[in-house]
């Protein structure tokens, strides 16, 4: 029994390698060498090098951003100032500009005519259809007023109603705003934190640079006339009509090079774009309203039709760093992509060359069904009297699972 | 030494192809080529033409959404429109729509009675049990205010204070109003950007269209009853008591395809969903307060507790498009996945089959520590007088790493 | 022909496999072995067990985040609740809590002093050249106004202009308000919804319950002065210069297990921590301005700077479940891996054991040209009146392209 256990254990530290044919043809020789050249050299390359096959990647980036807007404009005999014109005040990331409004001063509840080119009529029928419409000023009330020759529907709701189709110049002076812009990243996988101007960056060199995208790419303040123009819009009419503007802040980090390197990227687009074709809501507009009392309790309002820039500030980035997992990967796909090689050559060695034959019958082995039955038949034979070889088996890595060998 | 090299370089342009046994047997045969097919469908149609795992994958989507709510509703003998309900105005992708206003008028800063149900008292003790609580509406100043049989707490803040036991009729009219989506999406890794309508559509048709999950999946219009609908909720609950509406946007983009079929997909669901069996804070509401003065100078302002139905316009999605390195790393998976069909032929093949023994010597050749040792014996002796054979072995891919060979 | 094809059909139904070489030498062996051991250790205990690699991760969460702010403070001979320190007051994901109000109350438009340091004057041409400056209260008309004996520049817009100079004790009150945070998330892959806090928690609990990392890490009311300590900031000087606080719920869930068991984590940062250095705008605050008007209707505001304490909830996350697709593409990995061992002890066997040249020799065996072309002369001569034998070639899975053997 211990011998048998002696052989198992022997069995068990055996190294099995397999049999390899060397053909000595310069033909496939090089075939062969250019083949494992050009895949090693994709795979260093492309993969490792260009595409960082061998870096995990935090794609899960947090982000905080806080802005700030300074600069004075002139509109509507006012001058407007940041409290005035940045709609929600807060700094989030996604602030407005207002850059033109359309103000309707004194507006109480009651019943009054509709303003809106839609509600014409002639009789009570006329508004009765139109119950439940949503575009106008108020609610409708059914009936007809007929002030003179044309006559409007009557609306119940914030009277007077707005007119906004009155003529204002809009503050053109939103081109001399600056947007300070402070943003704070981490990606949680690698617990990096960073923010978007270097540490070195003195509080007066902040105060008094401009972005510029080659001359100064790190400096957290822009002009917003700066801004407009890197969308390529024009900004009388991108404050006549109001739109939307994104400012996409950009972290491409490689985290295994020295971390000051890991800086942001802005980028400016107009966002209402896809939409160009469409021309419908052009530009960007929302109504707010002021509440105000009078002495005796009663309320009313002004309500703000403002026509306004929006800037959507949006982070995204990713950043890599060094893992085994994705390098262990792709090296066994590196390493087995070589061996595929063999796949090729194959084709040209047992198919294409001279010799193809002789060198199949180099290669292959063949073990037909009869040869193994001859042999068994011999073996039975001369093997009957012998007790059955003691023997473990570990070939190929695969267990044997048959019974009647481990006896 | 000329030789030497020549011996060299055509050493190394060889090829090296395994050598192979050819088991011509029925049973064998048929399990290898049914596994080698199985693995093969699984990987064309499975991981490649299902999971599409020959694309990258874009998932850092970069979305902006511009919502505009359009509606009358009558509500406190008073007609809300756009600026009185929709808080806050900008039209952000999170908005809420008042359906329901708790009132306070005219609180100035003082002292008054407390009116939430917890703050009873009969001495002055009671009352200063509670310093510090903040679930009333002011502050307490530990007196017991004794009116009638009942005491309550005197608060420092705002008064009179707010009751919110009042019974008021929620703004059912709610369900008529519409909301109005724009959302402008990019995948930065394809630099593709989207609209969530197409563009051939006019203003005429989105102004008249209404969004249905079949007959009209890309209207950008959507009838908040519909929407309530949608999430399987009440409208008259929702309304009475506030809650949130997630609204999902999804884009599943296959950039392999036509870009125009890169469309969104919406769906709706409660977000408070997961809390509902808690049955803490029901329903979603905020207070804000109007600030006015008198004309003395002084103050005040009207409380309003806001019970409204938050909708929350979240953007998800990724679009995928080919790319080598997956397709590589997965082909070389697949291939190699084929390859591994052999190790289950071979534990049938070296154990189950009749003649198991005899494909295992014509599979394993055995080279024993003693057959090299007799043969290093008799070449040792039969070689003594030859010069060393030059050569350079490239065997295997591996480097000979021993400097005695190179010599 | 009947006969041809029977014979592609078995050549077809044939099993190749690679024919080995065993060799029975302890070193090698042993060496084999443990290589093999130590890449199934590496891959069943790092990649498998510890980074989970045969799970697919959704990283794409969705969140919805609705907030509530209990507490009363008391600022400059006022109680403040809720409606006038909390901005905006929708209780969305990022707020504000009002620690210090700098009030400029009733402003008109008009012209007036500056009050800003930097615009001190003797001249008009000093103010002239400032022209444009956006940092004062109001746009430079360019007049010099001499009261005394320090001329300041005269502006045009809400006069009187703030002094932002005035000390004001912070409300620190701030550090006993309570923060309820309610979030609830989806993984859209795997179509899993999960809110914030256990369904088992009753109503009581929660509203009795506070936040603590170790007793407590699921109740979701946080007492502001905690969130602030768990950052390392002093309240005090927070409430006095304001600041950005990240509240951070992570989500990482393993849905291979019970579901119960995918529940949050709460952290807590300074998000202007990068920013330490620079001494830039310090802490964080904003203007906002309240309307008012004259019964003659002359519109007149009160400015607010606020010095405010941000609350930026960002939720992140990702889940992963078992899917086959990286399960496969790693057990692959891993099986080729296990292979590679080969190659290191391919170098050992072949060039540092004892014997190499003889273990070479048994482990390939080379064809040269020579060889190939002599057996082809002898076969030419031998086989010249013997048809061509009739095959199907299916060697090494390759397609044999030629046209010759087909015939």
């Amino acid at each position: 029994m211990a011998s048998m256990l002696w052989s198992c254990v022997t069995d068990f530290f055996t190294y099995e390698t397999t049999k390899s044919v060397v053909v000595k043809s310069w033909s496939v020789g090089i075939v062969n060498r250019i083949v494992q050249l050009l895949i090693i050299i994709y795979f260093v390359g492309w993969v490792f090098i260009h595409e960082k096959a061998y870096q995990v990647i935090d794609t899960g980036i947090e982000s905080a951003v806080m802005t700030k807007v300074k600069g004075f404009g002139y509109h509507d005999n006012q001058t407007m100032d940041v409290a005035d014109y940045v709609s929600p005040p807060q700094g989030a990331a996604v602030f407005c500009i207002i850059t033109k409004l359309i103000v309707t001063k004194n507006q109480h509840q009651g019943r009054c005519a509709e303003t809106h080119g839609l509600y014409k009529c002639d009789t009570d029928v006329d508004c009765q259809r139109k119950f439940g419409a949503n575009l106008g000023n108020g609610a409708i009330t059914g009936v007809c007023l007929k002030s003179s020759n044309n006559g409007t529907c009557e609306i119940q709701g914030w009277c007077p109603t707005e007119n906004d189709q009155v003529k204002r110049k809009p503050m053109l002076d939103v081109k001399n705003f600056t947007i300070f812009i402070k943003n704070s990243i981490r990606f949680p996988l690698f617990d990096v934190t960073r923010g978007n101007f270097p540490q070195h960056m003195t509080r007066e060199q902040i105060k008094s640079c401009k972005y510029h995208p080659v001359d100064n790419p790190l400096c957290p303040i822009f002009l917003v006339g700066d801004v407009l123009n890197y969308t390529g819009q024009d900004v009388a009419s991108l404050a006549e009509e109001g739109g939307e503007i994104g400012i996409n802040i950009e972290w491409k980090c490689n985290l295994d090079f020295d971390i000051e390197k890991c800086q942001p990227k802005y980028s400016f687009t107009r966002l209402d774009a896809p939409f160009a074709k469409n021309k419908i809501s052009k530009g960007y507009n929302f109504r707010f309203a002021k509440y105000f009392k009078h002495e005796n309790g009663i309320e009313y309002r002004t309500l703000h039709k403002a026509i306004a820039i929006r800037f959507d500030i949006m982070v995204t980035g990713n950043a890599g760093k060094f893992n085994t997992i994705p390098t262990l990967i792709n090296l066994v796909a590196a390493f087995t992509s070589v061996g595929l090689g063999t796949v090729l050559c194959d084709i040209i060695l047992l198919n294409f060359l001279k010799g193809a034959d002789q060198y199949k019958a180099k290669k292959f082995e063949e073990v037909s069904k009869a040869q193994i039955e001859e042999s068994l038949a011999q073996k039975q034979g001369s093997q009957l009297s012998i007790t059955p070889a003691m023997k473990c088996s570990y070939d190929s890595g695969a267990l044997s699972l048959s019974p009647e060998q481990a006896v």
